[in-house]
């Protein structure tokens, strides 16, 4: 048992199962010390707390406020901007175990859920009732619907079916100074007051600590065709994306491989994927008529000048064009190990306008050379985010120099483009310097006043989107 | 010319075309003192000023800034919450001039304009370019983006489509001190800082005034089919709604009038409708296969009661259909007529979840009875969002408070269903007394400090949403 600090002592007493809920052994400190963003600062908390009920939440956090302790909440820590990083002797608020789903409602086509709940259990209960629950981060499987909102997480399918926010009616929080509070509705529709709800998704847990969410939902999708299309140069595939695009058509999926990430997929097996390709589009349509659809697209690919185009004609095939998206983790895994000293990746997410993705997919492929590294590029070609990925060696002092200059680089050219420094990852530690950068100076300095009015007293999550 | 005080001496020393922009006759100054809400409070404004660039909006900002007047902007008043109404002594700020489209992008689906553009030009302009811009206020004829986009306006298809708020991607804005701010993005995701545009939009003019907009389009939409249901009770079209929505139909449109309704519209002579009935659903559908999910839609509303089902074959008789919708106001009218004294119709906006419409509908037809009033509702059933309209002698001192009370009983009978007392139409100075009743005490302080953040001086356009 650790010391009994001030803090320690007043949560012991407060919370009748303090056992269950405070923990401070120096492993679950240490694992609960930081999220999956590389080269992010993270300090060490003095206490890691898993309440299970918001009436616990209110006691950490009225707690932490009366001894001006920080409060860092944090998910499944499978985010990818230090959002979730601990900082020295803060309480780290993990809401992993308010995991229930309290209310599935086909008739309002809603769910209400605590924050624990994990986004592809929540998809699978609500898919019971003919339901669905669109938004589908990569890390669907392990992350949280309260690391959802606090994010503001994305997708694949977004591109059509919208983003976290768009799912979320009304919220259940906590402030920093433990006070209860509700946003938003139940209803479909609803203008009453300033838009608190939306202003609290993204925030990072920086405003309050989400305990509850009520989330709207859609009929369940209808079953889904794919296809892949492989070009020989970038500006191919995208003039395909912008005709897709200016036919009015509207993938539920539309994403884009560079030509390393191409040859990394082709190199680790996939059957459909062909060495050489400049650029690889997958497209996955769940219209009335998916064929009939996709047809329309694939004519569009080969106009653009694709070669090698792949239509599946059913389920199982699809599954197949959709496997080289997902090959592409263990693909670049595969390059790391190749890499040898501490291979590591550096996650991008810059969004641009739609029109300018091939010109910046060459931008990127021009920074790769100039800085002597493997930069992959993959991303959601519909919404113009992209993921260009760097791999390199950790252990190499100047590789890892070179992969920081081109990580400000990549961001750099996103920006001039008219873009911004993160399409659906956050800004968390990692892109602090980059928010001010991209924000008009007012308008940061409302961000700052919005930050002093939910937390007065700097607790909650210091550092994180802006300095109060 | 009215006597030179201090603000119309110094607004016309700073705007060269002063004669153009700044208007102090008695006709212009009462015929901009409010929009279209009933019984809502008006005062007279010292001058109504007609900017046509965001440099003049600069300048009168400054200039009410630096003398602490307030300022109301407008644009076509046609809001129905009283947010537009002006203050004794205020600048009326009307940014119905401002009313370029400055760009239609459609490779990346968007259109940047100036607040004055009517809503139905700005979709007849995209249209040119195979987008739509699906907002559909009733007044989209008349009213302006900018206004839209300050009430955070509703429609028709926004059961399908959404909310004016789901378009708007970034806002240009001057603040309440006359500093120039940009919020948003041009791109379709974005999650940097906190959701300032959110927070913009349905804002009422209370946190700065807009003076352009970046919005999403979508690709034109598919012809649509129509379809008309009667019902010999209200419970049997709420069992349609519901089954309606359970078969994971998303029609269009999902309109419901009520049996009062129903029988002015039939009254009024429209040749589908038939006397007697208690409710009609009036459903549009512009799926790929509108003809087959219509007659499954017609199926339910069978199964659910419906007598009198009219499915339409192909456009005109889809437009009469939908005419039935479009006659609700024209009807209204004549029965109007028919009461003598000064007739008024009190327009309400409640919204309860979808499964509570019909008791809803059943308790809003008890308080009309209760009071001796006629209430006519319709309503967006597929959003459960309803109009309940009051319509009565004005001047009739009995009628008058007979009609306030069933204003006041109904909202009461909505929030008590878990509803909201405004779906789409806004607080403004009708409601202010209902947000306070309707949103937590917490949320209503973090309101209040929002508004203080924005406008410290409490002069954009004081005393709508919430008090500062």
């Amino acid at each position: 048992m650790s010391p009994d600090t001030p803090l320690l002592s007043r949560l012991r007493t407060l919370l009748t199962d303090h056992a269950d809920v405070l923990h401070t052994d120096p492993e679950t400190l240490a694992a609960h010390a930081r999220d999956a963003a590389p080269f992010s600062e993270a300090g060490t908390p003095a206490v890691v707390a898993f309440p299970r009920t918001a009436e616990q939440v209110r006691h950490i956090m009225r707690t932490a406020y009366e001894l001006g302790v920080p409060v860092v909440p944090q998910g499944a820590r499978t985010g990818l901007a230090g959002a979730a990083n601990a900082i020295d002797g803060c309480v780290v608020l993990s809401t992993a175990r308010m995991d229930r789903i309290l209310d599935i409602d086909p008739a309002n086509r809603l769910v209400r859920c605590e924050p624990g709940v994990v986004t592809k259990r929540l998809n699978d209960a609500v898919a019971e009732h003919g339901l669905s629950y669109p938004p589908d981060p990569a890390s669907w499987e392990h992350c949280t619907i309260g690391g959802n909102i606090a994010t503001g997480a994305g997708g694949i399918c977004c591109v059509k079916y919208g983003v976290t926010a768009d799912y979320v009616r009304g919220l259940d929080l906590v402030l920093a100074d433990g006070r209860r509070m509700r946003t938003g509705r139940d209803t479909a529709k609803g203008v009453a007051g300033y838009d608190l709800t939306r202003l609290l998704v993204g925030s990072e847990g920086t405003l309050a600590v989400i305990v509850g969410a009520t989330l709207g939902l859609r009929p369940v999708r209808p079953p889904a065709l794919a296809m892949l299309a492989q070009f020989p140069t970038l500006t191919a595939a995208g003039d395909a994306v912008a005709s897709i695009t200016a036919a009015g058509h509207v993938p539920s999926a539309l994403e884009l491989l560079d030509r390393a990430t191409s040859q990394a997929v082709a190199d680790h097996g996939h059957p459909m994927m062909t060495p050489g390709a400049a650029a690889t589009l997958i497209i996955e349509s769940d219209t009335a008529e998916p064929a009939r659809d996709l047809a329309s697209m694939a004519l569009l690919c080969k106009e653009a000048g694709a070669r090698n185009v792949v239509t599946a004609s059913g389920a199982e095939e699809s599954r197949q064009v959709i496997e080289a998206r997902r090959l592409v983790t263990p693909a670049l895994g595969a390059f790391a190990a190749t890499l040898g000293g501490r291979p590591t990746a550096f996650i991008e997410d810059v969004a641009v306008p739609r029109s300018e993705l091939a010109k910046f997919m060459g931008t990127i492929e021009e920074i790769a050379v100039r800085n002597r590294l493997r930069v992959f590029t993959l991303g959601h070609a519909g919404d113009g985010n992209l993921h260009p990925t760097v791999v390199f060696d950790e252990s190499d002092a100047d590789e890892f120099r070179r992969a920081r200059t081109a990580y400000d680089d990549i961001m750099a050219a996103g920006l001039a483009l008219g873009g911004t420094s993160t399409g659906e990852h956050g800004i968390g530690t990692l892109k602090r310097e980059w928010l001010t950068r991209e924000l008009d100076p007012v308008s940061l300095e409302l961000q700052r006043g919005l930050k002093r009015l939910f937390d007065p007293k700097n607790l909650l999550n210091p550092g994180k989107v802006v300095e109060a």
